[in-house]
């Protein structure tokens, strides 16, 4: 993980383009202090919690890349109140609305306007001046345009580096379009914001840019190391699973490790190499040859050779201990309350992390 | 989801078997004392923690459902020597040597042999003569042979009644076969188990069983109304959402209930119906049209019209709340921290309920 974060802080250096930590998949104070470039932020997040919760631990240069629903603006000024300087995004016009009625002189509630750069979600088409000029003129004088923000989605199918340059291209110049536009109008949009891990890891252009969010990157996993930014020995999480039995006449080695322990997630599956749901590994973390978590029960895990690949089935009897690489780092965390953070193969800390809404 | 239990209570009336209540989907307290038959069980729960938190509150009568890790005898022991009569369970000789090896005269801990009767996972084959009794001359006398179990996994791929019931026949001449073989060489073996919800709901011969075990009852879902054992009217566990923007041009509904709100799991994407992320319904759980979470991101649900349908799209507009029905109970609602109980459309009481291990 720190080898990681060394990476995600010097991957911009240069480019005059801040890096603002997304939050979302550690949900771990411990985590963010490390991921982020200051104990103060910047800081993305996908939950009013993870807000809350990064608030209480001192930072105050927060997003929350999630559209705004009318209902959560209580919290959203809650937070400002305490000194957050806490922005929303929104990609229509009865959310300026609610916005800006929501903010008052003292408290003008900044907002990005989210640019769809790539169909995968929500967002304004980057061309949509008149849509892009509702919205900015909904919004402001009564609340402030903070910006324009955007996530290359399409990233996540990419494949190849020039997919991925493409990608990256394509967030960048949907954003910087968008902001064209709005200060043609005279709205100033001091934020130009693009993100996601893949491009973040591809991008080679910059210009017009401000900043550039990204979080599986603190761990990485099996997905991103299939779409090829990063390599399966960067995957800084991993489950620990204990063998409970064994189907030999299968070629199966039953763990207590099934999908309540890796999550549902199967990204790998759409890849080209369907990692099952989850690598497994020694303790020291080197994979097994072609050893996968082939299926899942809620509680028990199915280890078995890669379909095809011939590999042999290691001597692992009951009692022994593995780790599995997950699909998605986001979803697997998800189902812990803590790290256990490993020096030297041995946990040296425990950190909490938390999880809802 | 009290009208779920009576019919659970009330499913096996004159049959002679009892009701274990599988804990490990609402992990909750409240949830688990409605749904047992008494208040000190019986219980079935997938982890340790969930025997500890029950044993917490007051029930004696559990079994982890898991086979058991040599590493977990200590637990084992430790909730035995509170009063718990916790039992585990195994399919091997190593465990039953461990378990043996962990028992003493005072505190023999109790096991029963896990039998595969379909392939699906763990357990030994109900012929295998040679090592069930194997297992059992490891685990007695110094440990307890409390009986035999099996889990119909065939059962979540039936369809149709007579696949059904013959996936409950398949189930009970597993361990009915297995308890023979153990009685004619001397051991009591109590307890035969079976047990899943489609073949609960399923099964019309019950003789040689002393318990059946089911948990997804509770709550049903999507997943076990495409199996045909309950109907979406039963469904009893559902997401609130709420509506944050909208792509018109494709016909999107975009909320804030994505899959980290539904969980990953698409289990009914293997079934005739494909419920994408769930099946949306008006807040008093009526369903919408055709009208499902047809995508996700992790805080983005994508709601639109079924495709092929010809579904008109709700006016839903910014705000609007909806209820989503999930595929999977367990995997949903492992995603939250308390149930709100809803009594008249109101929310009434709020449970709280665990994860983790």
């Amino acid at each position: 993980m720190n080898r990681n974060i060394e990476r995600i802080h010097g991957r911009l250096a240069g480019t005059g383009v801040s890096y603002r930590a997304h939050l979302k998949t550690a949900k771990s104070v411990e985590v963010g202090r490390r991921q982020m470039l200051t104990p103060t932020g910047p800081a993305m997040v996908s939950t009013l919690k993870e807000a809350e919760r990064f608030a209480d631990a001192g930072v105050t240069d927060i997003t929350y890349g999630v559209g705004i629903a009318p209902q959560k603006l209580d919290e959203v000024l809650a937070l400002r109140a305490r000194g957050v300087d806490l922005s929303v995004i929104l990609d229509n016009v009865a959310q300026a609305e609610a916005v800006a009625a929501a903010s008052s002189p003292g408290m003008r509630i900044p907002a990005l306007i989210e640019i769809d750069c790539d169909g995968h979600r929500s967002g304004v088409k980057p061309d949509d001046a008149a849509l892009l000029l509702a919205i900015a003129g909904a919004l402001e004088p009564a609340a402030e345009l903070r910006g324009v923000l955007t996530h290359g989605g399409e990233s996540y199918v990419a494949r190849g580096r020039a997919a991925l340059e493409a990608a990256a291209e394509g967030e960048r110049r949907a954003v910087v379009t968008a902001a064209g536009t709005l200060r043609a109008a005279g709205h100033a949009c001091p934020v130009v914001s693009v993100g996601s891990t893949p491009t973040f890891m591809s991008a080679t252009g910059f210009d017009g840019l401000t900043e550039f969010r990204a979080g599986v990157c603190v761990f990485f996993d099996l997905f991103q190391a299939g779409v090829g930014v990063c390599n399966v020995d960067d995957i800084a999480l991993s489950v620990l699973a204990t063998v409970i039995g064994h189907q030999h006449d299968k070629g199966w080695i039953i763990t207590d490790a099934g999908w309540m322990a890796m999550s549902r997630d199967r990204g790998t599956a759409a890849q080209s190499v369907d990692q099952g749901y989850g690598v497994v590994c020694q303790l020291d973390g080197t994979p097994y040859d072609n050893l996968i978590v082939v299926g899942a029960n809620q509680e028990h895990g199915i280890v078995a050779a890669r379909a095809g690949s011939g590999a042999s089935i290691p001597d692992l009897p009951v009692g022994a201990r593995l780790r599995v690489l997950p699909n998605h780092a986001c979803s697997t965390a998800a189902q812990y309350d803590r790290y256990e953070v490993l020096r030297d193969g041995a946990v040296a800390e425990k950190w909490p992390r938390f999880s809802g809404w």
